[in-house]
């Protein structure tokens, strides 16, 4: 792939953030020219499908401020560091949505933005849910509603851009292509 | 949703950039407290599923700077200012694989990473493919090779980690959607 590849000639970090990293790289290309980069570091996240007795899915609600509004969402959080995923997938499945399970199931990961930022989403699955006696505290800053619904709810919020992310856009999209399988 | 709403109290944009810019933001947070927000404003994106006659899947594979490899990814690319998705869709496809197509079917637009970042990606599908006679030029800090897949090619491919980004992993669970409800 070395026809490809690009060379960082020099990196300047320009932000050092809560959550992410911006840095400024110049890069050599493949044909020997010269061009920038703007690459956003992230610690990473994970997201949980979990599915309650009832074949329920669990969503959360909350304001997102990039977009400045509120949206629905899979339970999902960003990695601490020297935090496993799924270390994390059960902690903020506990937080987000007062439920617990040891039984979580890894799907896949994916790079969310691929072409700024090194965000990695670690996607898991579980329909072994166990309610917390004692509900786990959010952070400071995160204020959700927990929302079950169906698989044709869930379609439904996608037609009516409740839904509007990717890694729940896959998640209901799994669970259809799960369904039309078992048939 | 009032209850969840973030306001505004302060807005400063700390970088410009060629693709992203950063915001940081002082908000006030349902509960009357104050808390800080990092933001990514991106101009929005288009990604294409596009089949061919041999009912191949076109990708491209290129060098992403912010993971320092090589990813195989369906044909995208950031929009223009005042560019509709529908157009910017069809010139990516050009640019970067050396097909065009006149039926661009919008199947969903989602954000990538809701939790920083305001990048929307607006994914089409096409099997209605014609090999441009003029190859169309990438930008001149593009780099692609282009790549002809089966579905089951695809799979394995996001089982080794060479497709490992959202959009494409979207993509690729649609197309095994779409074969399973045919059946």
């Amino acid at each position: 792939m070395n026809h490809l590849k690009e060379t960082t000639k020099s990196s300047e970090k320009l932000f050092s953030g809560r959550i992410i990293d911006l840095y400024l790289e110049e890069v050599e290309l493949p044909n020997g020219k010269t061009s920038t980069r703007e690459i956003i570091k992230h610690p990473g996240a994970v997201a949980v499908i979990a599915i309650t007795k009832e074949n329920k899915i669990v969503m959360v609600q909350q304001y997102r401020k990039a977009m400045e509004r509120v949206l629905v969402e899979i339970p999902a959080g960003k990695l601490e560091k020297g935090e496993s995923p799924e270390v994390t997938a059960k902690r903020e499945l506990e937080e987000e949505t007062g439920y617990t399970t040891d039984s979580l199931q890894h799907l896949i990961s994916f790079y969310t933005s691929p072409g700024f930022a090194d965000e990695l989403v670690h996607l898991y699955f579980t329909e072994e849910l166990q309610i917390l006696t004692e509900k786990a505290e959010l952070d400071e800053d995160e204020f959700v509603d927990v929302l079950e619904v169906t698989l044709e709810e869930a379609q439904q919020m996608i037609d009516d851009q409740r839904i509007f992310d990717a890694k729940t856009a896959y998640a209901v999209q799994y669970l259809q292509l799960k369904l039309a399988l078992q048939k």
